[in-house]
């Protein structure tokens, strides 16, 4: 299982499919549509779009079918790094080892690209050409799914309880106060379950939809999505505990924001150790989805991969 | 035809169901779920849900069917007033007689909650429940129309180029090089159409399309919109001209920015003349439309009132 490959041929397609989502958009403000692309074309893993293009494939469905649908959680993503390197919220410089969009086009025009972004992700899902195996029923579903994980019951809430969090640190030393512990951790499960984990089991319960998965199925690889999500955000505190800013393409924000983390809450050994049971967990809810057994341990793999690999 | 009798009626039906729209998004971030539902009850004519209830009327339809439909549009709307106050972009402190969201939730809490809006526009618009006569094939299509009028392609590009506007002003005076006329005059046009006529047109388009009505219909529908849309934005300069920011319930920003306006640029007299003829054209268009004509009559006494009506 050639994991690897599978992302890269993934994150291949979807920056081959990038440019003409924006072109889609002629008509755009010249500066607007800039910004959405430098934001756009600034990489990243596609993590998102693999997890949907290979629970699509579970059913026996060609990732190719849900391109458009691919992009669009990838705008959504695009847009959520935006606004939350916003300078009145994460106030970063740097974003996958270029400067962030604010830096480059001001802060209306970050504000508006990411605005933009969110809005068309839409558009590019809703407007676009599916294969006729691709019903019309299963996109509006899709859709109501991508817009009810990235909104206020969603991802926006986890965005939300971040900035809050920054409370809950003793600025002299960085340490939570211990009688404040209990408190600490059920804010920041919120914050990990709502910011990071919502968009990715979005992205793999989209993915099921749209290949006419049944409720049961459906339900399923949305659990699983959701704790791989988990400790896709487990194994970025733990990596940026390490401090390796530039492993991860931007500044070491957490440490040096002094962020709640797992890490720095709980130490390196005991996120490991939580991580690794919330893996335990999203395979056994992916072995109640039906499906192919190969595209299955395809899913298993991936999901190994973007919890241990380093990224 | 009592017109503001079936405004406030119409608006009555969004205020009350405006509550219910933040409860559905229950797990809410508390403070988030403070500022949307602060911006939300602001108040406003909630001319973009009349404009849907009355073209979805013109085809024989009750307005109570898309409820759900008409709060996403005004939630569109609301989430766009909140961006376009923020401090980076117009630094308003005051809309419809209130603070502004920024000003009471902090500029990260009024960046979250206009980003909340805008993407719970489309959970409400999606994953509520319609009668069946609103087909689903209908509600995809209204809800592309929605995201593509205020994405890239329409009402971001107009706030992006009204940003943009600033330059063509000398500050001086507040007067427009006279050389730069004409071009200043094309960008005005390209501001109205796409920050104030694109979602007032997406609005009377989808009550059209939501209605099953044919291509044809939707078309002189939605041209309608637009016409009316432009129409609202010239009404809104030659008042904002006269410089009375309390009955618009702003600061008079246009003028204390030296924003372009219609007014500024040919003086109130001529904008009113082209608003006139804004307006022949916008019924022209309804002309062309089917559909019952006494709904008809209702959507021209709507734009009259809307253009003509002291706001």
């Amino acid at each position: 299982m050639d994991i690897p490959a599978y992302m890269a041929h993934s994150a291949a397609r979807i920056n081959a499919a990038m440019p003409g989502c924006v072109r889609a958009l002629k008509g755009a403000h010249p500066r607007l549509g800039k910004a959405m692309a430098y934001s756009l074309s600034a990489g990243g893993k596609r993590i998102r779009p693999a997890l949907m293009f290979a629970a699509y494939e579970v059913f026996g469905r060609k990732a190719g079918d849900i391109l458009p649908a691919a992009c669009a959680v990838e705008m959504v993503h695009t847009y959520s790094l935006i606004h939350d390197d916003l300078p009145c919220m994460d106030d970063a410089g740097l974003r996958r080892g270029r400067a962030t969009c604010h830096k480059v086009y001001g802060e209306a025009g970050a504000v508006l690209a990411g605005d933009a972004l969110l809005t068309d992700a839409f558009t590019i899902l809703l407007c676009s050409g599916y294969p006729a195996r691709v019903r019309n029923n299963d996109l509006l579903k899709a859709a109501g799914i991508l817009a009810a994980r990235a909104g206020a019951r969603g991802m926006v809430s986890g965005q939300a309880a971040d900035l809050d969090a920054e409370g809950f640190l003793d600025r002299q030393n960085g340490r939570v106060i211990a009688r404040r512990k209990v408190e600490a951790l059920r804010l920041l499960a919120y914050i990990h379950l709502h910011k990071t984990a919502d968009l990715i089991s979005a992205a793999v319960e989209m993915g099921a939809v749209l290949a006419g998965a049944g409720a049961r199925d459906v339900a399923a690889l949305a659990a699983f999505g959701r704790d791989i999500g988990l400790c896709f955000q487990m194994a970025d505190d733990i990596l940026d505990a390490a401090g390796d800013g530039k492993k991860l393409g931007k500044n070491s924000s957490d440490a040096r924001n002094r962020k709640l983390t797992y890490a720095t809450l709980l130490g390196v050994a005991e996120a490991g150790r939580r991580g690794a049971a919330l893996m335990r967990r999203a395979l056994a809810n992916l072995e109640k989805a039906g499906g192919r057994p190969a595209a299955k341990a395809r899913l298993t793999a991936l999901a190994g991969y973007i919890y241990g690999t380093d990224r």
